[in-house]
């Protein structure tokens, strides 16, 4: 018989998001537990089609940054400007826009398991340490306190030994940390792995790092950390309501939508999704409600619909091959870019309108009686064709700019209508494709809003790519439980 | 007061399909109408963001084809070597194989119209001739004899010039067969323009062809064009039960799939869409029925979703900007291809798998738990991308493939969850985007089988991409018409 599922009871009272080094790992800041106790050693990793992510918990009596020398403690030493940023320029400042002091490496705190061996069976043990000078010292001080962060990291699928490699340094480094040996720390450790690549890799990660691998199932994986998420304050944040408003309903904001001089058609009130959709202020959710029933739309190099009832049971409704490999793949042929923040940096820079076809092409004027304005994107791509194949010069920034609203426009159209099939008003959109990225967000929130005409909201996560691991993190399956342990203790760490 | 609206009433009974001259216009051959004898001069176009169509009628006493020497009459001398192809071989063979005699260029009959100023006031006039030699001695034997063709031409949107002047040298071909003066011609002859264009282009057709042009509603035009073509035999076609039970009830054609040697997981009794879809058989409807209520699905540049009432009343309920302009446009930066049939050619020859994550590559196996075959499209070009910005090679055909599926497969999709939504049985294909071309109507059929579970049906048509030209050439409105004629009669010619 196979153990049953054990779920790893993390109290989230008090969590707090933790700042930033760099733009570039926004989406993956760690998420600092003060009142969690329960030692937690095992590495989750979500491998998916172009991105593995790890998830994992350092223990430390404080969030990392106040006072800065138990910040430079608990993380590297590299990352002693971190600090503390509760609430963010909450309501009034887009997730892409906020700006991380310096720009340093991130740290690689160490695993705390509960069990190393005989030498420490019988108690948990000290804070999560990257100097072994500061060990002893600390290990005094902080025996069984509360407190702990989870930290996140990203890797490229084709890069796996990376990947890999990072989590053997980190058993590494942790074994020296705790004071035993490398075979103890691999019996205390345990990888949980879900995405395509736990398959696909479980080899590899079973015999380079020598340590237990378990495979857990990515749909449930998606869900749990989805479930987890959401509880934690300022994570969730949305388009706040009131711009639309001022947005659809006041002449000066109307600007911004480059209304030509005409009466721009309401329909029921909400523009139609167009090449520039309004700058909506951003709203983080600081206080967590239960977010279920809900649809995660989950937009990895493909894209998963799932449908989440409010028990939590859930069903892959839907998906679609146009996701983020698309526009990765499309852009990396069409442009220079080789990185996906290039790609995004471009489409920032772009106007469409060189590209798409837009509804004033084709009419030379709204369409009012359908309600479609000039400015709606008809055909994305639709004046690149040329007549006798006379291959035309478009921008990287124009051509990244279609792209990107032409792949997130689809996918917020194919989310709302699954979210109307099942009568869903919350619509999660997860995966590393979005990268707290502006114009994405506003395409999708906007495509939801309109097509909903405003009765569902799209709804993202900060920490948007790390659901399936966070998920995975909190599965916590072991022999070693059987029996002893039920599954509502918080005694089941390894 | 506007005057109102009158439809043609056309006599569509022994309607004949006529074969055509080359792959390049086999969505554009003649219709030969037996028994309609309303003259009708006026000439419709339909200008779209692409392409801009032209229907028009012309007279003959017996199909262009039987006797060779009335074909030769009736149509040009280029094309005598046309025949009537009743029902091209029904029910096993896919329509983008079928082949067409000759490579000859189309013929341009002329207009017949019933009043062409003074002299002819009174009567209905002879047949169309391209031949002013023939017009004497033909023009004795055909006085009102019932009969004619309608007529398909499609132009760039890009040369709308070459479309004007096509339209010009009909009618002045008309004027000269018909015996008339040019200005009696213009008098007698109208053109009634659809489409986005139409108002766009207004002008240019009003002051170049010097005669009047009325504008009619794109999608009234394209519901007209609908209900009227689909009371064609031979014309409406879709893929046979039969295979599709064979394919997924039967090992051996299970082979076609590519079922890797495992068993392949049959969710509801169909596969899910693949890179390989089985090819089904063809069936034409020989016996039309009636064919409303329905769902239209209008592949143009941009892709509009029309649901049509039992009652013929209709609404745009849902579209999508990634149609026909987002393939051609897309392919014609990423492939050497000039034209849309180089396009469909190469993809004709590629392998979308060097370009496309499937679900194995991401799993190394079958999902089998969510059903996804490891054949299915996790990301469409999701192979493209690679670390580190390297640019890897691929080639137009395989990219060719994977684009037209990725496109293909995502109008099936939002076309069949629009027609759950509305409960409409039959989805119907038209638009220029589909070209009789097999791997379009194969993976657009096999998607609505799919996410339908087989309970509605893709239906496509011969003259997919004329429904709105046809629609305006059987709006027949006019002031000289007030009061006079009914709209019941037959008499509505101008």
């Amino acid at each position: 018989m196979l153990p049953s599922a054990k779920v790893i009871h993390v109290d989230t009272r008090g969590a707090v998001i933790l700042s930033e080094e760099s733009p570039e790992t926004r989406d993956s800041r760690g998420i600092y537990l003060p009142n969690h106790i329960e030692p937690v050693s095992h590495i989750a990793v979500d491998v998916g089609g172009s991105l593995a992510k790890v998830v994992y918990f350092t223990r430390s009596p404080e969030p990392p940054a106040s006072p800065p020398v138990i910040a430079s403690g608990s993380r590297s030493p590299s990352t002693s400007n971190l600090c503390i940023s509760r609430s963010p320029s909450p309501s009034n400042e887009p997730a892409a826009t906020i700006a991380f002091p310096g720009g340093t490496k991130r740290n690689n705190g160490a695993l705390t398991p509960l069990v190393l061996g005989d030498a420490h069976a019988h108690a948990p043990v000290g804070p999560a340490l990257s100097g072994l000078a500061q060990d002893a010292l600390l290990r005094r001080t902080v025996q069984h306190f509360p407190g702990g962060s989870l930290t996140f990291e990203r890797f490229e699928t084709d890069a796996i030994d990376e990947c890999v490699r990072f989590i053997e340094q980190l058993i590494e480094r942790s074994a020296a940390v705790n004071g035993v040996s490398l075979a103890a720390m691999r019996k205390g450790v345990k990888v949980v792995a879900t995405g395509g690549g736990a398959h696909k890799f479980y080899e590899l990660f079973r015999e380079t790092l020598c340590v237990e691998v378990r495979r857990e199932d990515e749909m449930e994986c998606l869900i749990e950390g989805l479930k987890f998420i959401t509880l934690i304050p300022d994570e969730v944040y949305y388009f706040s309501d009131e711009l639309i408003q001022s947005v659809t309903h006041a002449g000066a904001a109307a600007a911004a939508w480059k209304v030509d001089g005409q009466a721009a058609p309401i329909v029921n009130g909400l523009e139609r999704p167009s090449p520039d959709p309004p700058k909506f202020a951003v709203t983080f959710e600081s206080n967590p409600t239960p977010q279920l029933p809900c649809l995660l739309v989950n937009i990895g190099s493909g894209v998963s619909l799932i449908k989440v009832d409010e028990d939590g049971t859930f069903e892959r409704v839907s998906g679609t091959s146009l996701g983020g490999g698309t526009l990765w793949g499309l852009l990396s042929l069409l442009t220079p870019a080789t990185t996906f923040d290039e790609m995004l940096k471009f489409s920032e820079q772009g106007d469409n309108a060189t590209v798409d076809m837009l509804v004033g092409d084709i009419y030379g004027q709204d369409y009012s009686k359908l309600g479609l304005k000039s400015t709606m994107i008809a055909s994305s791509f639709g004046k690149v064709f040329k007549k006798g194949g006379e291959k035309g010069k478009f921008s990287p920034e124009d051509i990244s700019r279609s792209l990107l609203y032409a792949v997130s426009n689809n996918i917020g159209q194919i989310a709302y209508m699954n979210a109307e099939k099942y009568n869903l008003e919350r619509i999660y959109f997860g995966g590393c494709f979005i990268r707290g990225h502006a114009a994405t967000i506003t395409t999708l929130s906007y495509a939801i809003r309109f097509w909903s005409k405003g009765t569902k909201r799209a709804l993202f996560l900060r920490h948007e790519g790390f659901l399936g691991a966070v998920g995975a993190w909190l599965k916590n399956i072991g022999p070693e439980e059987d029996g002893a342990a039920g599954s509502e203790s918080n005694n089941d760490g390894l």
